[in-house]
């Protein structure tokens, strides 16, 4: 289970009820943060997320909306005296504009920044664990964007506790061992594997993050099956050409990515300030009569977003 | 008469009721800002100011809290297809900080910006018009760091109407023109000078902005008869040594600069993090032992400033 926290669901400019693009996920104590528009550190205070916890910030594009938010976000860390690694994923360049704003403010970090740069080369795998993955893909907008997605790597299968008894599986740590993937010995010397006792793996959540951008190949591949599409619906329906014209997607395009992709929730966000609170609804409509499960993001919502069952 | 209106009072880091530096003026329609830490364009637009009547921008120094607001609340003013002049003034480095903003997020003002950088070589009249002024001082702080202050002109004395009914001045243009300066013919060919019907000339109103600074003489210069200080009250009195350390001063510190320099009202301002809202009752009365007419600032409130009478 990931929590999605919506930060910031604006675009270009701020308005009174809708700050600049940030979206945060929580996982296993972790945040991961999309994009940091101005204003970022403050919607995540109010939140009630931890700075301290703050782990992967991903940078879509340079442009301020999505960037002007980062060197208020890392020297706030800094000043707090957190002494955890960061990991700062974004296009190549990001690491002179963190340079440009240390020279110039002459501050420094005394916790770890690991800054990577992505450009047309790099590998679309970003980062691995053994829990999770992040890959990237180029979005289409009018500058080099990236969209990201988290994968979680799948779970092990449901045990059966009726299949256990029949075997004679005692209730002790042996279940235990074996729902962590071991095998035991029992006392009769039968070996138990755990495909005897696990259902099928189960699959982690994905999430994919795919903002500003027109409808792609890059976000088709990322919203492949995700839980969660979180996807650019800059404008409505009715705004098609001039959406495209301007790198970005509406309602509809969102709901079809969405509907040809698999995913199981469509988050609408990155709204235009043409499109104000009394319009959302209409938004979701249009979106819904492609693909039900639509949902427009609004500043500090949030979600639980679960596994496939 | 000038509108003071405090946008973030706080420094370093935001608090979830304090934002980072800014300070807003308006006289006769046109908008002052002093500092533009992160998130100050939206708190602009919390105040209700209209960003089409920003005329005049002044960052004291290069510190983030004072800043990194000014590449959004800029790029936000192209957005809004506004297209007033706008005068920036800011230490030698200014003019490199936007700049490197518009070519790594390539964008242009299609405003006319005009940057006006100071280094310590400049004249302290930094702008003059026939309405008013606005000169700087170095300020004592980590960095090179600027103070601020606007003075109005003085205006034509209160004009005499038993004095001109006794010269026999109609009641009519003549009036207006003798108000405005200018002298006047009677129909029985006497001449009416302004002097003769006008009261002593009445002072303007100066407002000095000094932010981010131990005690020093140039804030001492600035504040001298200003009817509004806005100082640098970051920290109580029992943590003077800390204040004077890092470049800032305390409640006490404030007061006496106030009292000294003839001051009419003192604002406290740029408060600590360690500083609650339940502490500014007891910091103000630290500040009134000394100066009583002293106001802990608070996030978009409003005063107006008068001249003297």
């Amino acid at each position: 289970m990931i929590d999605l926290i919506f930060l910031g669901t604006g675009s270009a400019v701020p308005l009174s009820h809708r700050n600049l693009s940030g979206t945060a996920l929580l996982r296993k104590g972790e945040i991961f943060l999309f994009d940091c528009g101005e204003g970022t550190q403050m919607q995540f205070r109010r939140a009630g997320l931890k700075p301290s916890k703050l782990r992967y910030v991903f940078i879509s594009h340079f442009h301020g909306d999505h960037l002007f938010g980062l060197p208020g976000l890392l020297t706030s860390l800094q000043m707090a005296n957190l002494r955890q690694v960061v990991h700062l994923f974004g296009p190549k360049g990001i690491a002179e504009y963190i340079r440009f704003h240390q020279d110039l403010c002459n501050f420094g970090f005394d916790y770890v920044l690991h800054i990577h740069e992505i450009d047309e080369h790099t590998p679309a795998t970003l980062w691995q664990t053994s829990e999770f993955h992040i890959e990237w893909q180029p979005m289409q907008h009018r500058l080099f964007t990236l969209g990201f997605a988290l994968s979680e790597a799948p779970r092990p299968g449901k045990f059966d506790v009726q299949r256990a008894d029949a075997l004679g599986v005692p209730n002790g740590p042996e279940r235990g061992k074996l729902q962590n993937g071991e095998s035991v010995m029992l006392a009769n010397d039968a070996q138990i594997h755990p495909h005897q006792v696990l259902g099928p793996p189960r699959a982690g959540v994905k999430i994919a993050y795919c903002i500003d951008t027109s409808p792609c190949a890059g976000q088709e591949q990322l919203a492949r099956n995700a839980d969660a599409l979180i996807a650019d619906s800059t404008f409505p329906a009715s705004e098609q050409v001039w959406a495209h014209q301007t790198g970005h997607s509406t309602t509809t395009d969102a709901a079809e990515v969405a509907k040809r992709c698999g995913v199981q929730q469509l988050f609408l966000t990155h709204f235009s300030g043409t499109v104000g609170p009394a319009d959302l609804p209409s938004l979701v409509e249009e979106a819904r009569v492609i693909f039900p499960n639509a949902i427009a993001a609004t500043d500090l919502a949030r979600f639980k977003i679960l596994p496939k069952l």
